[in-house]
């Protein structure tokens, strides 16, 4: 029966320093590194071998990816990198940490933010720094300027229908190796999460989520791999 | 105008210990990661970036290309692996060092196979520890028992004619990180080596080999990079 690894990057510098990332891209600190090849060492001892991978646009995540696959043998299945899988764009929030937003913006509009499914952070000015449109990987993209988890849910979706549904349908063992919002997006619908208890729910990094799936394609209950 | 970028994997372990290695898959010494990072800090010095890239199943031609687009901040783009960018298949000879292969062959027999276009090794016996019929990455693909340069010409040149240049007609900068044999297929048909003449060519490891495609996609003159 076909399953699905979902892994969220392991520790990011921006991680570290407490600052929202979203589409920036910020590389993996060295414990990161560590948590990508423990999770491959997991994969490997629990004998779960993925056969097929999917992950963002973004280093952090295809580092993880990269260090895992290599951690359990696996560097030479075929994988598919895909903007669709990126963070939640944080729009002008991105480089900012917690206590400059708080500063920037007040506390209560920061809970807003931070309780709300569909009301995204203000727009990235098109002169920020961290501004992505002259940014070759994402030609031909239209670049979000903000993205709420709603925003974030509406490209991932449509996503795991189209790319990672059918691998799965076709037997794989398919990990996603992607970013705390996208893969909220994908266990909000595995595991059918209302759109306020989405909001609770933290993916640790770095730590495999398993679902496996039935004869009708169905996805079973959500685990982690280290309790199986 | 198109670019093709070709990098053979940094130092293996079996290079380092002079062993036959064909497609056991051998992982690099720190040395070639090394070469690998260094090959892509070039890249990014000649602002020669990849687009779009090509490489084998083998962990040390994978990983080269890892490293290599780590260092030019290309990690993203896309990447294709495919078994006809292999390197040649050793058969019996896999895992003799130098010495182990003339004592067991005859120094005579082994300047014949050194010196031959298409006078495959022996054959690999099936029981042998290297035998790869049950590796999964090989699964539906009818491994070889030997070959010649002219056999993995044989499965190189389609590939390329299939896969590399159509991406090279849509104007991508394609990077391919393989194997001495696989690129010296590429080198002998893009550079019109006489079959005598290629068995004399060495592709160094690491060492980024660049051709520049004119309107008509057709090769211009085969050049280090590191001398542009």
């Amino acid at each position: 029966m076909p399953s699905l690894i979902l892994v969220r990057h392991g520790q990011s510098q921006w991680n570290l320093e407490n600052r929202f990332t979203g589409w920036w891209d910020v590389d993996l600190t060295e414990k990161g590194e560590a948590e990508a090849r423990a999770a491959g060492q997991l994969l490997a001892e629990k004998g779960l071998l993925p056969t097929v991978a999917f992950t963002s646009l973004q280093t952090r995540a295809i580092r993880t990816l990269h260090l895992a696959l290599e951690n359990c043998g696996r560097v030479w299945i075929p994988e598919t990198k895909d903007w669709r899988l990126n963070e939640r764009h944080y729009g002008g929030l991105t480089g900012l940490d917690k206590a400059e937003t708080a500063a920037k913006h007040g506390a209560d509009q920061v809970k807003i933010w931070r309780r709300s499914f569909d009301t995204p952070p203000p727009p990235l000015a098109d002169d920020s720094e961290f501004a992505l449109a002259h940014d070759p990987r994402y030609a031909g993209i239209d670049v979000p300027a903000a993205e709420s988890l709603k925003d974030t849910i509406a490209r991932v979706l449509p996503y795991y229908e189209n790319a990672i549904l059918p691998a799965l349908k076709a037997g794989e063992t398919v990990i996603v190796s992607a970013h705390g919002n996208s893969l909220r997006a994908l266990v909000k619908h595995l595991s059918q999460i209302s759109d306020t208890d989405i909001l609770e729910l933290e993916i640790p990094t770095g730590q495999p989520i398993v679902y496996d799936f039935d004869a009708a394609f169905q996805p079973g209950e959500r685990h982690y791999l280290k309790d199986r």
